[in-house]
């Protein structure tokens, strides 16, 4: 038996696929659409206003081919627009924000917490006000690290120059005393080696999106909308607003365990 | 702000403490009621029937105390008596047997998973059929351990005695090729060091119970019912069926951060 309808998953471009690489493991038997908005990515210097447009865009847009739950698998999107989607649409919808922030939770010693992300989202203070909402003595060292999105957009994220430029953005952090580092941007963990190269082993690294999955599979047992093991050949879709050559080569060198062919999609006139 | 209810835990005797213990650390703005039914432990050799009924006067005790969730933080209990007694209570109600399989999904690389638990649990084959609902290319290898749950129950945990039954009774795991092992029993936290020393320090150990405290947070987020970080005395009650002077060694011995002083209660009347 099982609910056989797909998961949702957007983003602002191929960051949520960090999400999606996490689902293929943890959440095997499900049907998978993911849309990325490549074309107006990145989206962390934008107004909120703009940010919750484009969500509504993507949302209308995976709510047609009939998902049965949404991830917002962008942090600066979940930050302005989770509580917005959730009251207009009936489906159980995620965001990444609150799963990373348990997890720095769980992971935690001495209570002092990085978080990075766009822009949108250090401004927002989501991390730091979840929190600081959830163990008071916390102490929370936010930063904005701007260049590390399109960093991965082109491709570029194990290059020299991203060593440089991680190393110059996170020297602010280096006095913090932090024991954990919420990457709160769903495109960081492809800098992953060396972002914890820079921080040092001792830190630990919270994936936001890897963790949301863990909570993506709380609600579809909860709900009994988990799809069953039954589906042997899950079916995968990959939606891009910008170049799918670029999209495909990301996706595949991100994802070894399946081909990924995705299509082009305008949402303008969404 | 934030809803001020309690959240229940109940267990067949001390077991559950390893819940409560990382609820204070995840949860530590929200109010804790414990119940463990140490007269009547263990469960695991108990007929399901037996079970089922026991666990409907642990949960009639919490409900009048108005808690806001159940946590059924025994692995016996919730093999057989979860889904009966979601149907019964309004509120939402959390077992321990998806945590531990979500997890223990998350942490194997070569999908090869190992089970300890009652026999209770064992018997009713809830690990394994969870497993392989999520992950049909699973192999589990599922062992009864009925010793365990009485040495922590005795507070003989870290005794010479417990690392001899430890060590004979793991052995037919020996050469299983398991990186994942689930603690399938809440009291087998308490023995973790020494288990970790049996199965070697490359084994994965998963304590179902303290992931069941992620799933607790996700719900109570989902349905806005945690409390706020205004609640800067959290309350925290105990309550035994048995003697509460070794309910209180034992809870004082594995808490560090609370005292303890649990209060005597009589279930064979509800």
């Amino acid at each position: 038996m099982g609910n056989k309808r797909a998961i949702g998953l957007i983003d602002s471009g191929v960051g949520g696929l960090t999400v999606l690489k996490e689902a293929l493991k943890q959440l095997p038997n499900e049907n998978l659409i993911y849309l990325g908005d490549t074309a107006r990515c990145p989206y962390g210097p934008r107004p909120a206003e703009q940010v919750i447009a484009f969500t509504r865009q993507m949302t209308r847009f995976l709510i047609q081919k009939e998902i049965k739950l949404l991830v917002i698998a962008c942090n600066t999107a979940t930050a302005v627009a989770l509580d917005i989607i959730r009251q207009e649409i009936q489906i159980p919808v995620v965001g990444v924000i609150l799963p990373g922030t348990r997890a720095a939770v769980k992971a935690t010693n001495n209570y002092k917490i990085g978080v990075i992300g766009t822009e949108g989202t250090i401004k927002s203070a989501s991390y730091q006000k979840a929190l600081q909402s959830k163990t008071p003595n916390i102490t929370v060292h936010s930063l904005a690290c701007p260049k590390f999105a399109p960093l991965v957009e082109s491709n570029q994220f194990s290059s020299p120059v991203a060593k440089k430029v991680v190393a110059e953005t996170l020297l602010p952090l280096q006095y913090s005393g932090m024991d954990t580092l919420i990457l709160g941007c769903t495109h960081y963990p492809l800098l992953r080696p060396i972002i914890q190269n820079i921080v040092g082993s001792n830190v630990h690294l919270i994936d936001s999106g890897a963790e949301t999955v863990g909570e993506v599979s709380v609600l579809l047992d909860y709900f009994a909308i988990a799809n069953s093991s039954d589906n042997k050949t899950p079916n995968y879709e990959f939606y891009t607003t910008g170049s799918t050559k670029m999209f495909d080569e990301i996706a595949n060198e991100w994802l070894n365990d399946i081909f990924v062919q995705s299509k082009h999609v305008d949402l303008e006139g969404n």
